[in-house]
C-alpha cells in the first residue's frame, strides 16, 4: 500500500516539482479541477500589466505595430503549436473554441460539396454540436448531422460523409480517442477530420503532423492556464491552406486589411482565419501562461499525469472499494488527464470535498470528475485528497449537502 | 482669434476636466485618436488586476459563480446600455463587433424571409462589408448585397429589402448619419434596421428606443476606452428578443447550459447571443473603462466634443487658411467625434505630427483624421496640435516623412 511518505519522495525526484512555484495557489486546498480552469501563473500577471502599463499605456494606436499587436495570434499559435506536433504557420490563437469551429465546419464543407453527411459523436460536449448544427443549416445544401455512438463510426462512414468532427479526450469519461487510427479511417473513407482538442492541449502529447489531422481547434483556458475565456487556438493542415475559406472573414484576415478594399481576398496562411483581433490583453494573458511550458516537455508532462491519474485510481480502489465506478479507461492508450467516477451521490460528494478544500467538479447526471495536472499537483495531493475523500465517505457528510456550484465551466 | 488663454480658460470651467486624471496619457504628447484606441484608465488595471489575483486566483473555478463572471455579458451590457439610449436587458457585451454583425445579420434575415435584398454604404468599414456579403451568402436563399451610396438609399428602398445595415458615424468622414430619420423611412419600407455604433458609443448621444433601432453593435475599444481589440457590444430590442435567433449558437447561450443538453433551446433575453464566454480579463477591463462614464453624462460629452471639434476646424481655416478640405460636416447635426482633413500630402503629414507628439492617423488615399475625446482632451491640446500643425506644414518637413504606421486599427 501507497503511503503519504511514498509520495513526498516520488515529488522530491519529480523534474516538474519546481514549476508549482510559478502558479498562485491557495493553501489548504487541493486543486483538480485544472481540466476545467487552470490557475494563473506568475507571468500571466507580468505580461498584462506590462501590456497595461508600457504598451497599451505607452504605445497606444501604434501597439498594432510597434507593440506587435498585430502579429500576435500567429506569433502565439507558433508558440502553441509543438504542444499538438503541428509545424510553425499551422496554428492560430483568436477568438472562441466555438467560433474557430465555425470556421472549420463551414469551411470543411465547401471542401467536399458533393458529399451530404457530417458524423459527430453523441456524447461530444453540448457547443460542439449546436455549432455543427448552425453551420450545416447554413451550408447552402441540405446536410445532415448525424451525432452517432462513437463504436458505430466505422459503420457509418461511406462516401456521403463529408466531415467527422470528435473530441478528442470525452469531457465526461476523459476517455482519450485513436487519433492517428480514427484520422486514417475517416481519410479512407474519403472525409475530412476536425477535432476538438479542448481536454487534449497540453494533457496529453498529441501530433496532428504525424496522423494527419486536417483541422483541429482547442481553448486555452483548461490545461494551457491562459484564464477565463481565454481566447482560443485552432489548427489548419499547411496543404489546406488557401483551399480552407474562412466563412466568418474580417478585415484582419485581408490580405491588405489597411488597403480597405471593398472585396474580401484572403491573407496568405493562418492569417485569413482572423476575423477581427481578440483582446490584447487577454492575448497577453495566454501568451504569459505559454510560458511555463518552456520548462516542460509534453513527454515529462504525459509520464506524470498518467503516475498521478494511476495512483489516484489505486487509492480510491484500495481505501473505498467498490464505492465507485472508475469510468476512466484504466488503458493508458486511452485515458487523458482525468479521473472520472460514477456514483449517485456524485453531486453532493463534490460539494462536500469542495468544503474540506478539495475541488473537483460534477457533471451531469452522476459523474464527480477530476484533473490531474502535472504543471502544479503533486503526488502528495493525491494523496491528501484521497484521505478527504475516504473521511467524506466515510462520514457520509455527502448526504447533508445542500448548496451546489453546478455551473462550473468545463 | 482664439488665443491659448482663452483655451486654459476654456479648460478651467470645463467640468468634465477631472476625469483626464483618470487616463494614462504621455507627457509632451497629445492624442488625437482615440476614435481608433481610447488610453487605459486607472480603474482598467484595478480591476483586471483584482481579477488576476483574487478572483481568477482565489476562486478559480468557483469564479464563474462566486466571482460573478456567468453574468459579466449581461451586466456590461445593462452598465453600457444608458450610452445608446437603450434599456436594461437590451444590450449584451461578448465577442468583437464582426462577430456580432454576423449574429444579427443571419438573424435578421430570417425574420424576412420573403424578401431578398441587404442595402449597405459602399463607404461602410470594410469588415462590415465582408461580413453581410458572407452571411447573406449562407442564408439558405439567394440574397443580393448591395453596397450603394448612402445618397441614393430612399430610391433603393422597396419591399424587396430585407435589411439595411449602416455605419452610424462615417470612420473616414466623420460624417453622422440621421439615426431616427433613416430608422423610420426603413421601416416604412418593411425593412429591418441594423446600426454599427463603432466611431458612435461614447462619442455622440445615441437614442436606440426613440429612433425605434432594430438592432445594433458597436465596439469596446474606441470611445469607450475597453483596450485593443476589447470585447464589442450588441443591442436587440426588447420586442425582438425571444423572435431573432442566434445563427452561431453556443453553450453559454443555452436555457439550461450545465444540464448538456443535447439539442440547442436559447436562454431567453440576450443571454441567447452569447456563444462562448469572452475571455473575463477582457470584460474587466472594459468594466473598469466604464467607470469614468458614471461621472459624466453623454450630453456634457457631446456638449465639449462639439466646442473641441468646431475649435479644431476653426483654428485650422485661420491658421492654414486653404491648405486643407474639411471633409466632416460644419453642421453639427451631422458630425461625429472626429475631424477628418483631406490633402494630397496626408500620409506625410500624419508621419511628421506623429513625430513631433501630436497623433493622429492617415485613411488612404488622402485622409487625415483627428479624434476628439472630451474625457481627456483639452481645450488647450487642440490649440497645441494646431500650432505644431502650422509648424509641420510651414516647414514642410511632412514631404520628407519616410516611415509609417499605417497599420492603426480604426
Amino acid at each position: 500500500m501507497i503511503t503519504r511518505d511514498d509520495c513526498v519522495a516520488f515529488d522530491e525526484k519529480d523534474a516538474l516539482a519546481p514549476l508549482r512555484d510559478e502558479f498562485l495557489l491557495n493553501e489548504n486546498e487541493i486543486y483538480l479541477d485544472g481540466n476545467s480552469l487552470g490557475p494563473v501563473s506568475r507571468a500571466v500577471t507580468t505580461r498584462v500589466n506590462e501590456v497595461l502599463a508600457n504598451v497599451w499605456g505607452r504605445s497606444l494606436v501604434r501597439g498594432w505595430s510597434e507593440g506587435g499587436w498585430m502579429a500576435m495570434p500567429t506569433r502565439l499559435g507558433d508558440r502553441l503549436a509543438p504542444l499538438i506536433g503541428a509545424q510553425p504557420g499551422e496554428v492560430l490563437v483568436a477568438d472562441t473554441l466555438t467560433f474557430l469551429l465555425a470556421k472549420l465546419i463551414g469551411g470543411a464543407l465547401e471542401l467536399r460539396k458533393e458529399r451530404s453527411i457530417v458524423l459527430t459523436d453523441v456524447a461530444n460536449f453540448h457547443s460542439d454540436l449546436y455549432i455543427v448544427r448552425a453551420m450545416a443549416a447554413r451550408a447552402g445544401r441540405p446536410i445532415t448531422v448525424k451525432a452517432i455512438e462513437r463504436s458505430a463510426l466505422e459503420s457509418e462512414l461511406n462516401d456521403e460523409v463529408a466531415l467527422v468532427m470528435l473530441t478528442h479526450v470525452d469531457f465526461r469519461s476523459g476517455e482519450m480517442l485513436d487519433l492517428k487510427g480514427i484520422t486514417t479511417k475517416v481519410h479512407d473513407a474519403g472525409a475530412l477530420m476536425l477535432w476538438d482538442f479542448a481536454h487534449s492541449a497540453g494533457a496529453v502529447p498529441l501530433d496532428v503532423t504525424g496522423a494527419n489531422v486536417d483541422f483541429a481547434a482547442g481553448c486555452g483556458y483548461k490545461y494551457l492556464n491562459g484564464g477565463p475565456g481565454s481566447p482560443a487556438f485552432v489548427y489548419v493542415r499547411k496543404s489546406w491552406q488557401g483551399l480552407l475559406e474562412n466563412p466568418l472573414p474580417g478585415w484582419l484576415g485581408h490580405a491588405r486589411p489597411f488597403d480597405f478594399e471593398l472585396d474580401y481576398e484572403p491573407a496568405p496562411g493562418m492569417q485569413a482565419f482572423v476575423t477581427s483581433s481578440p483582446s490584447i490583453i487577454a492575448l497577453a494573458a495566454l501568451d504569459g501562461a505559454l510560458d511555463v511550458w518552456d520548462r516542460a516537455t509534453m513527454d515529462e508532462v504525459r509520464a506524470k499525469s498518467l503516475q498521478l491519474t494511476d495512483l489516484f485510481i489505486e487509492l480510491v480502489e484500495t481505501r473505498l472499494p467498490g464505492v465507485f465506478e472508475i469510468v476512466t479507461p484504466r488503458d493508458h492508450a486511452k485515458r487523458g488527464s482525468q479521473v472520472a467516477l460514477r456514483h449517485a451521490e456524485s453531486y453532493g460528494i463534490i460539494q462536500s470535498l469542495l468544503q474540506r478544500g478539495v475541488i473537483g467538479d460534477f457533471r451531469d447526471p452522476d459523474i464527480a470528475r477530476f484533473g490531474f495536472t502535472p504543471l502544479y499537483v503533486r503526488f502528495v495531493d493525491v494523496f491528501d485528497a484521497v484521505q478527504v475523500f475516504v473521511d467524506v465517505m466515510e462520514g457520509e457528510s455527502y448526504r447533508d449537502a445542500k448548496f451546489a456550484v453546478r455551473n462550473a465551466v468545463t
